[in-house]
């Protein structure tokens, strides 16, 4: 028999759904109007402009239902900042557009706002506005995000130059080897080895205060969501340049060198996964000192991976310069 | 045999999606970068403040797969304009947040493009960004349109006060009306009534050039969405008052009296009909010759339809003064 407690609890209609979940998460922006009214309004902040980014996180494409739903919505949450981290940007509010089947129950969503809330608080943002539909299909959040950069210093893609070098934060591949595990049944040797890559897959930790730092330090920056060849793939071809990224130094953790080895093989795997939402960024050699100093303050790994050169695409070189095949630089959405 | 212009195109891979159709959508945004970095960039408007809104648009819940891919993309952007109507603020930029299942082929998303293209112009804006996903459910379009309103015009819901008039543009009850005669095969007298109400249902209009005339005419403010009856619920809530309507002033359609007559029950069913997308506002009695003549100034009809008084909730009043008794106020989400 079940315990009251893990019952489903049923869902109120939409209004006290807004009302008891939402509105809390609104508090302290006047401008939300504790989610009773139509809009959302905004203040701009003096000296600096908008950076804004939408992102949507679909069950059984971006997350899996057997996800615990606080770390669905953080997910979501965290896929918009990360944006905003690798362009040097600072979040302000988000819009929430929530589709909702009729599987989640009042259990499920209360979650999914505890998630929010504690995320908020975490990365200084709030909720300003947004709406929940009920939908035949997958649940579906579409976090959109708004957050400031000074005038002018946004930190774009195109700005990467030959003589660059190229740097990433964190570790690579933990998130693709994290799906594997939930979906394929792998099984690394360690329990504690399958937590942290799940972890990894589920909880993206952007990196804000390493963006911010990045801010006329890095010539060209973008999060790593695709895989990491995937993605400087594009600063290459806005910047009008090649990258070369040396495999033996892209940033692996324990984990996942304990699940993949340490060979080539396993190292193409993790330049090629998607979800690690890194920054990887380029930056003038002279920079370097200043780059690590950052990453020392804000307390985030920083390696230097490889170097920007002229021509054009990406390259995983070997230990002999040589470029490593691999079946497809990253993930495609279709 | 089918011509070969009738067969479905092959849709394109992700990038190249983006690069064909959704560019192009984004020319005169420098902040959008023609939609190549993660983010888009928005320099705020001096005197004036933010306004944000984010509305999904789902298949089988807000459109049908046989609705033109036109007019899919123009109400997905129509809604959420017409949020901002009812605000009395102006239009700048959108995202554009697609969830695709395999169906919707490259004829309809080239349609789906067209769509936005022709709204853009017809409503001065343009596209800052966005993002394209699979989806194992139904077409979902998620639009975030960000706005402007001069500082402190906002107008609210929570302005109306005992005394002021209550007033609705455009006609209630089409587009509901459009959404039976499409799902449930009621057959009105005439084709010319028929396709009215479905173009209703399909292509709300929102009234953006009334809507800036009502900033500092109109004490409170909302687009009809769920429902007249239900909205004005919503302002009655927020303004903590009561909000009566005439059954007998509620504007109906030549197409919509064919349909239905001239009766109680027929208005009762169009005030209590979703998708109207008109705006109903409040304004104290003084002001009524100075709305007519901005409706008249901006091309579109406003009626006077009720009262505010005090007390709270909303009432549909027939010819004797008694509320009518309706077994819904409106549409709810869930």
């Amino acid at each position: 028999m079940k315990s009251p407690d893990s019952e489903a609890k049923v869902r109120p209609g939409e209004f006290e759904l807004i009302a008891k979940l939402f509105a809390p998460l609104s508090r302290g922006v006047s401008g939300a109007f504790a989610l009773t009214d139509d809009v959302a309004l905004l203040e701009p902040k003096p000296g600096h402009e908008l950076v804004l980014k939408t992102d949507s996180l679909i069950e059984s494409v971006h997350f899996l239902r057997s996800d615990p739903a606080g770390t669905v919505a953080q997910k979501a949450l965290r896929r918009a900042l990360s944006d905003l981290a690798a362009k040097g940007a600072e979040p302000s509010v988000y819009l929430l557009a929530l589709a909702l089947p009729s599987w989640p129950d009042m259990n499920w969503l209360e979650a999914f706002a505890a998630g929010l809330a504690e995320d908020q608080e975490r990365f200084e943002c709030a909720l300003a506005g947004g709406e929940t539909n009920a939908t035949p299909g997958p649940v579906t959040v579409t976090i959109t995000v708004v957050g400031y950069v000074p005038q002018g210093a946004l930190i774009r893609r195109n700005g990467a130059t030959p003589g660059d070098s190229v740097f990433v934060s964190g570790t690579i591949g933990d998130a693709g080897a994290g799906l594997g595990l939930l979906t394929n049944g792998d099984t690394p040797a360690r329990a504690a080895a399958r937590d942290f890559l799940i972890s990894r897959y589920r909880l993206p930790d952007p990196r804000l205060e390493l963006g911010r730092e990045l801010r006329g330090l890095a010539s060209a920056s973008l999060d790593v969501s695709d895989g990491l060849l995937a993605d400087l793939g594009h600063v290459a071809e806005a910047s009008q340049v090649r990258i070369e990224i040396d495999a033996a130094r892209v940033p692996m953790s324990d984990a996942l060198r304990e699940l993949r080895g340490e060979g080539t093989s396993g190292r193409a795997r993790a330049a090629t996964a998607g979800d690690d939402y890194e920054i990887a960024f380029t930056a003038p050699r002279s920079r370097a000192d200043a780059i690590l100093e950052a990453a020392r303050r804000t307390g985030t790994q920083v390696t230097e991976i490889g170097r920007v050169v002229s021509g054009g695409g990406v390259a995983l070189l070997d230990g002999s310069c040589n470029p490593i095949q691999v079946p497809r630089q990253g993930y495609t959405h279709f």
